[in-house]
Order: structure tokens, then sequence, then C-alpha cells
């Protein structure tokens, strides 16, 4: 899920720390996790951890950057396939739950841990993330003109969406047996057909 | 949403501190929050809190007791009326928008803060939270069974459904105008027709 470039040393240091604790934020919350332990599950003392980030803040800044990266650079290489809307939002929605299962620290630090980014990151992530949604959003208003999203309020499709499918991070880590991309056909089945039966229903005799 | 008893006044006063703390995690984190604000917030000191919780843990507890005690009795009594599957489902996604929109601390408490409770509690909270989810689970297979809903995988719904729910909890306190009943029905309106336009369509001449 990373870049193309090929990192350098120093990077390719910052992007294991930044793994390493997405992995104990997740496993031990991120107040219960503190730098010492970061530093020795990548065989650093505390000191030289400093090199690379300021502090524990700065750690769960990149989380955030890292995957709104990873998600903004995925759509925007879809954007530039030649997808009908209707695979295009299933492919986005594959990747996000490929993202929940496979980096579930990434995602939990970045659903619940927003507001303890300091004020300007916070503003950055924040414009990041509306562009994401925005992105998203995009396809839902080209499937309604193209006829094979019904006509709604897109908003509120946007936010149904991202809701069924980010709330797995409560539970598809969980399930070792999960195929990411089963749930992700489950689960859009669901949001693309919906609950409710069909209404023009032909009553079956002797039923 | 109390229980219809009469509280006696240290019932009432535990409820207030309750109520203060889950405000306090809503807005400053539930680590960020110290008993001496919960104190302060109900006029109390530190050393008088303690004569109704041992911590800053049972209150967490209480959070989560109250927020499942609610839902649950909720959909005990909802279970008593004579509602169709589609009512009832209707009903109770309404209930959880105004449990979201009226209590934003005690639900994000919930979502992000079970792990904090020690091993006993998260047992007997993770008992209730699977009685919630299979009193609903039920409702959308009754609504199957009667034909108003399709066949589908029950538990993948159900989990889309809460996950479209449940996320308003990150969106819906931050907006002052939002009703939650018409949120509740436009959530609904996609839950249940879904995105995608009907099968059948016949082409418009001249479009």
């Amino acid at each position: 899920m990373e870049g193309s470039e090929r990192p350098g040393k120093a990077e390719r240091r910052r992007r294991e720390i930044v793994e390493s604790a997405a992995a104990l934020f997740d496993a031990k919350g991120y107040y219960g996790t503190n730098l010492d332990e970061v530093a020795a599950a990548v065989g650093l003392r505390k000191a030289s951890l400093y090199h690379y980030f300021r502090g524990k803040e700065e750690i769960l800044n990149s989380i955030h950057e890292d995957f709104l990266g990873w998600s903004l650079a995925r759509e925007e290489a879809r954007r530039k396939e030649d997808l009908s809307p209707e695979q295009h939002l299933l492919e986005s929605v594959a990747d996000m739950l490929e993202v929940i299962s496979k980096r579930p620290g990434h995602i939990r630090t970045f659903i619940e841990h927003y507001r303890e980014l300091d004020p300007a990151a916070q503003k950055t992530i924040a414009v990041k993330r509306d562009h994401y949604s925005g992105l998203i959003e995009e396809v839902i208003v080209a499937g309604m003109d193209a006829g094979t999203f019904r006509r709604m309020d897109s908003k509120m499709a946007l936010l149904a969406l991202f809701g069924a499918v980010n709330w797995a991070y409560q539970w598809l880590p969980q399930d070792p047996d999960a195929d990411p991309r089963r749930v992700a056909y489950a689960l859009w089945e669901t949001l693309m057909r919906g609950i409710q039966a069909p209404a023009v229903k032909q009553p079956t005799p002797g039923s």
C-alpha cells in the first residue's frame, strides 16, 4: 500500500516505527502506549526514536497522513481507469475493507484519535478527508446521472455507505477467517439492493 | 430515557455524575478527563465523589450499562407493540439516532472505550450487547419471513444497518440543526431501497 518511490533507509525506518505504533495503538490504545514500547517494538532505544519523530503526536499524525495518502492515491488512480460508477464504487468499498482488514491499527487510530491531533494537523487532515469524501460522492452522483443509481440525497447515501463500511473496523479484524473482498461483496449487495423486498411483487398462488 | 422508578437522592446523584462524565469524555476524551473535573462538574469534591464511584473505570462501566439499559428497555417494550417488522425496525433506527443525538458522550464512550473496561465488565457488556444485536436481527429475519425484506444474509444486513446508523456518532452531534428523526428517515430510505436504481426500468422516449 506504500507509494511507488523506493524509500531511503531513514524513510523505511520511519515507516517501520509508524507500523509498529499503529499495531500497539490498536492493541493497547493510543493512551495506553508509550514511546518506550514503540521504540522497543522496532529495536530502538527511545533516544534514537527521537531522530525520527518528535513524539507520539507526530506518529499519530503520520498514521492519519498514511491512511489518507493510500486512500487518496488509490482513488486518484481509479479515476483514470474506465470504470462505470457501479464498478468504481465497488472497488472503492473493497479497498476500504482491505485497509480495515490489513491495517486495523491505522483505521482505529484514524477513526478514534482525530481529536488528539494538534489543531493545525486536524485542519490538514480534515481537508484531505473531505477531499476523499468528495471523490466518493462524485461517483455516487455520476451513478445517479447515469441512471444506475437511484435519485437520492447523495450526501446521506455517502454517510450510509461510509458507516456500513467503516463500521467493519469493529468486527472485521477480529474475524481471522474473513476475506475482505467477500465481505465487500456482501456489504455491497446490501447497500446496492437495500433491505426491502422489491415493491412490484406478484403474489404466488397458494401462498 | 431513564427507567420509570423514581430514583432516591443517591441514585439521582450517581446519574448526574455519569451524565457529566459522559459529556466530559465526549469533549476531552476518556483519558483526557480526570476525576477532579468530573467532581467539579457536579459541584462535589473528589473525596465525596468516591462515595458514589470507586473510580473512573466504574463510571465508564455505568455509561456502558446505561446505554445498553436504555436500548434494551426500549427494544423489549417495542416487542410488545403490534408493529410490522418494517415499522419496528424504523423505530429502532430512530431510537438509536435519538440516543446518538442526545447522548453523544454515552455513544462515543460505548463505541471507543469498551477495551478500557475490566475483563469481567467486558464480558457482562458483551452479553447484553449481543442480546440487543440478536433482538434487532430477529426483526430483520421476521421481515424476511413476512416477505417485506429481501432474502439475504441477515447478519450482514444487521452489520450494514448498525454501521450506517452508529456512524452518525461521527457527524450527527456536530450538526446542531439536524433532527434525529429526519436523519432516521433519510438513512432508512437508503438502507431500505438501496443505492441501485430498480432493475426493471422502462426507457423514457427521447431521453
